[in-house]
């Protein structure tokens, strides 16, 4: 007798992701899945990571969104490949839609490949696209208490990224109990705070993605 | 033959939903199921609608969340019942939790419920509970450009609250371009903007509130 504990839905997902996962390492390709809550910054950080990188890296953006291309085409305004996906209502991506995404790209000509999932910090978590780290976003106007109410995202993001720290005067957020609650929940995040309006910390995460692809490169 | 064209698990939710609504309605009480991201300013819109009005009516909240119970602890501090639910991981609330979650509520002495749903844009607005109406925040610094990507919830709230006014100075919030987007994508909304810090907009919010319970006490 056999006993499933998986669900289905996620080993078939599970299966286009190690596919996704062992072309991108053909290609050498660095994939970071971006997860945020709606407007808590996530196109603005792509744009700021393009302009650090973008002399130095190839660069391409799968873009997701339940509906709309308003982000694709900000993106493409900046220079860069930009693929959208439409969930047309689904709360999360999933890899067989980023493998449709990849198919569209130039894949030889690429070194780095972001993907702005849907607005969410619950439903995308579980869901594995072949990328090589997820990262997330809090604005600093969401709050400090928010690792607390959504442990699940701040667990499996290998980065933390703390954003819009130039509206701090407007906001009660506590940077130092906001740290520690991470550090609880996932104490190999590597933490980072920045604006995108002033550029303030902007340098240390290009760097650390760059040190990120760099790798990548080495293994592939 | 038959042919199923809605899902199973709605089906089964809105089973449950109808019966939470026919309960409701037996006791006059008046639900609300309250939609936002994460930090949008759900528990403070809560906080200073029960200021606002349990001077005249008997109000308790439903809180959920993925994880913890710091909002609930936050209403009862306000000195009205409050039941927290966690959904373990799940990403809304379900007709069958709220079920659960009033039958631990004394009915009989209650005209408003406010249902806090877990910080989504996207999975709660799928899902009946029971609820007269959605009402729904954003938040100034998440952007005027969300309606176009989450369309649904702005089409399934009566209400739509636009939040954080105090910081406008901050952000570059096109109000104009918002309502434009809200009206276009369900003419019937009623739209509200306000700041829980400096209570601009909160007597509004709290009469039209009001009038929804006295229609409600009214038909029951």
């Amino acid at each position: 007798m056999e006993v499933k504990l998986k669900k289905p839905s996620l080993d078939f997902n599970d299966r286009f992701a190690e596919e996704n996962r062992a072309l991108m390492l053909k290609h050498g390709i660095y994939v970071l899945d971006l997860l945020a809550s709606p407007g808590a910054g996530k196109t603005s950080l792509i744009l700021a990571t393009i302009e650090a990188l973008a002399s130095r890296y190839r660069i391409a953006v799968i873009e997701g969104d339940i509906a709309g291309d308003v982000d694709a085409v900000k993106i493409k305004e900046a220079g860069v490949q930009a693929v959208q996906i439409n969930t047309g209502g689904a709360c999360h991506l999933e890899a067989t839609m980023v493998a449709r995404a990849l198919a569209s790209l130039e894949l030889e000509n690429l070194d780095l490949i972001i993907i702005e999932n849907v607005g969410n910090l619950v439903c995308p978590t579980d869901f594995d696209l072949g990328e090589d780290a997820k990262a997330m976003i809090l604005s600093v106007p969401e709050g400090h208490d928010k690792p607390l109410k959504y442990p699940g995202v701040f667990q499996a993001s290998k980065a933390v990224i703390l954003s819009k720290i130039d509206t701090r005067p407007s906001f009660n957020f506590d940077e130092r109990l906001f740290t520690r609650s991470v550090e609880q929940l996932n104490p190999h995040a590597v933490l980072f705070s920045m604006s995108a309006v002033t550029g303030e910390g902007v340098p240390a995460w290009a760097q650390w993605l760059s040190n990120q692809i760099e790798e990548k490169k080495t293994c592939s």
